[in-house]
């Protein structure tokens, strides 16, 4: 115990704790801001067809934001997790920029989530600290993963879940620990402050009963994450290849990429004649845990979601992904005999550990999500969907340490 | 998704399935032959005063079946971790002997645990599965890593734990996530069979209530944590300087060794007129979590096991530092202002954590074996641990991969 490691250890706590500070309170104002913008888009139905008008905005700002068509802006969590390995500058106008864009997103009718506002604002303001300390290069690494640990911890409500991910989230194949003390730090304090200091509530989804421990049932839970982790293979192979053939055409204008997007959305919303897929939809998903919901919803979301994020509107992708496993975990109620609740559980979280990549954090996330029922299928259930998603994913710039097999 | 995938997949499932089995059902037998010899010691006092004799048999037995003093054999856990390493070739012999040294050091009333014995039978188990299916070098340190998540797995009932373990004790610092699914499945089997094949039970420790979130119990669960940390490394020099000591003094002749060593214990035993702090003490581990102990238990138990431990016995640390942690825990009742259990509970995992040096495999060991009560305090406990641990732990063979600070 001498006095470097005192002194290393107090930095840390002190960057990790300033950047939580920080993060708890723009992330209280990200979600605040959704759920009033989601409330008004409920009520005033006429905003989607206003989608493609925003997205024309949207892509205006990132081209004007960007260089070379705003394209380093348009990687959002790869940006992030590009900085980490010290490839690319982070740039401190992406995280205003991607709060920008969520709203617009939220508000007029795109489907979308929150976690990627949260974690991209997390490594504009873990930069910013960065910055105005004066932070050598090799530190600014951690500084970045911390936050990214404070978003996703606020933005979830799952600190513990958020210290992990931001440690995990940026290779593939391993974690290193260096990280560990500013990530707990930024994680914790940044979800205090989102609950206690802002007031803010998180969702909550509630397993009612867990099947009951056997050889039959862990093969069954194995055979779904197999299932879900495809489903999630399907949805990142499905957005990237809007991505590239929506950039392709478009040449780059990003105004009209989006714009066309905006177009395809109202479309789809005419088409299935429902607002369900439109915005976050955390009602359906909070339903999938309850009752039944279409049996195809998982599909209009998965391409909904596709859509939007792949035309270059933003926000996040782990609630879609959520939504997805949820409701086709409750589709698939019909065939197989376990309850409700924890089809919808097993399916949220092993859809998100595919898209992710993330095995221990998404089983962190159910331990603190469902309240530590079934933690023996969920850590089967993440190492297998992990292993079974390959090397897809929903952020390509993940460095891969260990190939998968 | 191709064959290669498929094939690998189904012979990592396959071998580690395979040593699942088999150190399930070697777990159920050194589980239950160590309850039976705990049961006869406790019902003949005298037994303890064979300690000395016993002691000069299992030395006798180490050099026997060793070379070089048997040095190699006495490595212990250390051996496991030098052959995941590459380092030093893993003794298929190793597994037998430790069982048969921890009886002996159980029945005659040595301090000691079980995940030593249970590691390295996992490890010889491993070995012996490398030999026969001739498996290629690159892939033994996966399968050793397996045996090591199949022993922890099965000896503590904590399958979760067990296969994070398996991958965490190897290294400092990191965690590659090569051996994801051997190392579950050894892990999850080797639970099963201990449990539903052999019908084992393990302990309960029970946390009644848990405080309530605030700033103020965070700070002092992490003060606490850093004491117990403390605590766990003042154990492993202790231990570390015994057997040094006791080496150099016998010339490493470890039949005299461990004679003198289990003088000493008897000696002690007399001394403190209790046998409270013979053999596991499972008894007033559990009496911990519920009711008084004395004050000084836990350095009692700290001296006796460091005795016991550093001259030549055999078995664990793992319950011995439970004992240690649970019971000052209990101590400190007295003075912070906590639950008594949850106390107990603190100090059984922060000090298991500063020595094992195994931040998530603690951590999950915290979600099993309390049923998920107070994560996010474990959660900080176990980083907290981990860092001021140092580089000390109980196995200096552990790669250093970061240094902590």
């Amino acid at each position: 115990m001498n006095k470097t490691f005192i002194a290393t250890l107090l930095k840390w706590l002190l960057l990790g704790g300033l950047i939580g500070l920080i993060i708890g309170s723009t992330t209280a104002f990200l979600l605040t801001t959704n759920d009033w913008l989601g409330e008004v888009r409920e009520q005033n139905s006429w905003l989607i067809y206003c989608l493609p008008l925003a997205g024309f905005v949207l892509g205006f700002m990132y081209m004007v934001l960007g260089t070379k068509s705003g394209n380093e802006l348009y990687k959002g969590n790869n940006l992030v997790i590009e900085a980490v390995h010290g490839r690319h500058p982070m740039l401190k106008r992406l995280g205003p920029l991607v709060y920008f864009g969520t709203f617009l997103t939220v508000l007029f009718g795109g489907s979308t989530g929150r976690e990627g506002a949260a974690i991209q604002m997390g490594g504009s303001v873990a930069q910013t600290v960065n910055t105005y300390f004066k932070v050598p290069n090799i530190d600014t690494k951690i500084l970045l993963m911390s936050g990214i640990s404070a978003g996703f911890g606020a933005a979830f409500g799952t600190p513990i879940t958020g210290a992990v991910f931001g440690m995990e989230m940026t290779a593939l194949g391993k974690m290193k620990y260096e990280a560990l003390i500013p990530c707990m730090a930024a994680s914790f304090i940044g979800h205090f402050v989102t609950e206690n200091v802002w007031g803010v509530t998180h969702e909550t989804f509630i397993i009612q009963a867990v099947p009951e421990h056997s050889i039959g049932a862990f093969v069954k839970v194995l055979l779904l994450a197999i299932l879900f982790s495809l489903v999630s293979v399907f949805y990142c192979q499905l957005r990237h290849g809007i991505h590239t053939l929506s950039e392709k055409l478009t040449k780059k204008n990003h105004m009209i990429r989006a714009l066309v997007g905006g177009l395809i959305i109202v479309l789809l919303t005419i088409l299935v004649g429902s607002y369900d897929y439109n915005g976050r939809g955390l009602d359906m998903l909070e339903q999938s845990f309850k009752q039944d919901v279409p049996s195809f919803a998982f599909l209009a979301k998965l391409i909904f979601t596709a859509v939007t994020l792949g035309t270059g509107f933003v926000g996040g992708e782990a609630i879609p992904l959520f939504f997805i496993g949820a409701t086709l975990g409750n589709t698939l109620y019909q065939f197989v005999d376990f309850p409700l609740s924890f089809l919808a559980g097993v399916g949220l979280i092993a859809t998100f550990c595919g898209g992710a990549n993330t095995p221990i954090a998404a089983f962190l996330l159910a331990v603190e999500m469902f309240d530590a029922k079934g933690i023996d299928y969920f850590f089967v259930i993440c190492l297998t969907s992990f292993i079974f998603s390959g090397h897809h994913g929903l952020w390509p710039s993940q460095k891969i340490y260990e190939p998968k097999s």
